[in-house]
């Protein structure tokens, strides 16, 4: 104890924070099945259990409102909860929305915001509850907690990764980081010279991919369809590395990726040259995707292969084997995690 | 349409934006008792319910860190959401906790808000089950949401105290307005003189009631203990009048308040005269005091009026009677609202 300089945020990033800040963290009520550390939290309901999941935005790290419609905003700030809830495999009911919000915005302008909220409410099919709205001396912050239904045996977790699993990934990566790539290009332009009326018919696909995402619940019911077992799931918020790690890490497993089997868009892969980038790295490490990455056994195979939404983009090792990407020319690339990190990004 | 000015959220207040914003939505999911309105939404879970309520906390709007040490107000912020469960007459089992915070804020300060939680959580028995952690551009904004348990048959709404109810409140009111006076007043006095070493001694109670209220289980223990029936029941955040103003509103009812009845602790009394206050105005518009305001039926009298943490205050009329309060000389002026508005104090 004789270093008594005061740790940086900076210096520990989201992850090893939020373990700091748990790790005294003891479950005492019987009917908390799951705390932090999943997706959601698993509440025993008697009949059923509860999940329940909140995420954060704050203007300047999270959003940009230059170039984000607050629509969207709003939309968006729905999708990547219920997200969390379909990664449990349970079905999202109601959400509670707080925002503290500056002065300098009017009753239209969180109108607008609202439009988006209640937008993804009415296309998921759950409820407002209720929420906090409050000041603030500067941006604007939104906090959303969404709650979920699943039996307890349908619940699925991250920590039950099986060595020989599949590991899958739904639609494509990549696409929401170029998307942001774009929009800060196009605001850097737009601050040099207020007058330029930017042309981005062609960069659709990446730009909804940024602006509005979605949440796959098509997936959950697909893999419910075709009655395909899951071991562990996660949905990909902040990048297939940094998620495939929390999966070995919390399974005690390892995996090998092959690069040339991740999903990627050809407007992706087009934007990309245009930005100089390796398609892969922002599939890898991009996040915002709010894709399905999760693993099932091998004799799952016949179901999955030739699932168009689903693509099989590796296997689960054994804890020894570690956990390694496996490029074009067969080589071993060890796997490592750059994703966005909300508190080490500021 | 033909104004098309922006609206100031200044001009709304904080109930009026939250009824604009609120306004459209319809409950789809039949789990969702009851939405927007309440202390706490209530959903259905099969065997019982599950309430659910959500606060923010904004630094320089509802904490100044000047005074308010970090550990307090982790507790703080936890309290506040119990106080909602409890005045629904249900348990608090479990809260998530999101923190936007800025980079000048260090691991170990953190470490101490998150202590204050814990402490918080112990003595409730709730377990803290998940939450978020991102970085904000400037203050600290603190987003917690509790989930409790109840009987469906056990809750209690704002919305149900009938005619000739007597209206109850527990403990004493006032006593946390004066103390973030004294905090003020402190302030003011060390940015003046940085030497000042204030002695606050004399003022422990109405600080500790500021600084680290406490939710009053204990209350609700006492009710159902002595079997007493209730019909309504708020707890007491924003202030007096501003709550028995929700109860009348929903339940369609009028009251008649006798200011005289209003429980007034003696150091609150002392301080208000030291500050020119008239101790009833901190104690009807104050708020913070995170007491249970109820109505019970002129049945229950027996029971309730020789219980030393319960005051009778006054009696549900009808709504023709409109919201009187009845001072010293027998005189009525109407009741209306001042309470904190978390909008419009910015």
């Amino acid at each position: 104890m004789e270093n008594k300089r005061p740790t940086p945020l900076s210096e520990l990033g989201e992850f090893a924070l939020i373990d700091t800040l748990t790790q005294s963290v003891k479950l005492k009520q019987a009917t908390s099945l799951k705390g932090v550390g999943d997706d959601c939290a698993v509440i025993d309901t008697g009949e059923d259990c509860l999940v329940m999941t909140t995420d954060m935005l704050a203007e300047g790290i999270h959003f940009d409102l230059i170039y984000t419609p607050l629509k969207h905003l709003g939309y968006k700030a729905v999708v990547v909860n219920l997200s969390d809830v379909y990664a449990m495999n349970a079905s999202p009911t109601q959400i509670t929305v707080s925002i503290a919000v500056s002065s300098k915005f009017s009753v239209e302008a969180l109108e607008e915001l609202y439009s988006g909220i209640y937008l993804a409410c009415e296309k998921y099919g759950v409820d407002l509850v209720g929420g906090d709205t409050v000041s603030s001396l500067t941006g604007l912050v939104i906090s959303i907690t969404a709650i979920g239904r699943a039996k307890k045996e349908d619940i699925r977790y991250r920590n039950a990764a099986k060595e020989n699993d599949l590991i899958c990934v739904s639609g494509d990566l990549g696409a929401a980081y170029l998307g942001l790539q774009l929009l800060e290009r196009e605001k850097a332009l737009y601050e040099e010279n207020k007058e330029i009326q930017p042309d981005l018919a062609s960069y659709d696909y990446v730009l909804g991919r940024q602006l509005k995402p979605e949440a796959r619940n098509e997936i959950i019911r697909l893999l419910k369809e075709k009655d395909i077992k899951i071991n562990a799931m996660i949905d990909i918020s902040d990048g297939l590395s940094s998620e495939i790690l929390h999966i070995c890490k919390q399974s005690e497993v390892g995996c090998k990726i092959y690069l040339e089997k991740i999903p990627i868009d050809t407007t992706t892969i087009m934007i990309s040259e245009e930005f100089k980038l390796e398609p892969t790295i922002a599939a890898l490490h991009g996040g915002e995707d709010y894709e399905l990455l999760f693993t099932v056994p091998l004799s799952e195979y016949d179901k999955v292969k030739d699932l168009r939404e689903i693509s099989i983009i590796g296997n689960i090792t054994s804890k020894d084997e570690k956990t390694f990407m496996i490029n074009q020319t067969g080589q071993l690339i060890p796997l490592a995690a750059q994703g966005w990190d909300g508190v080490k990004n500021d």
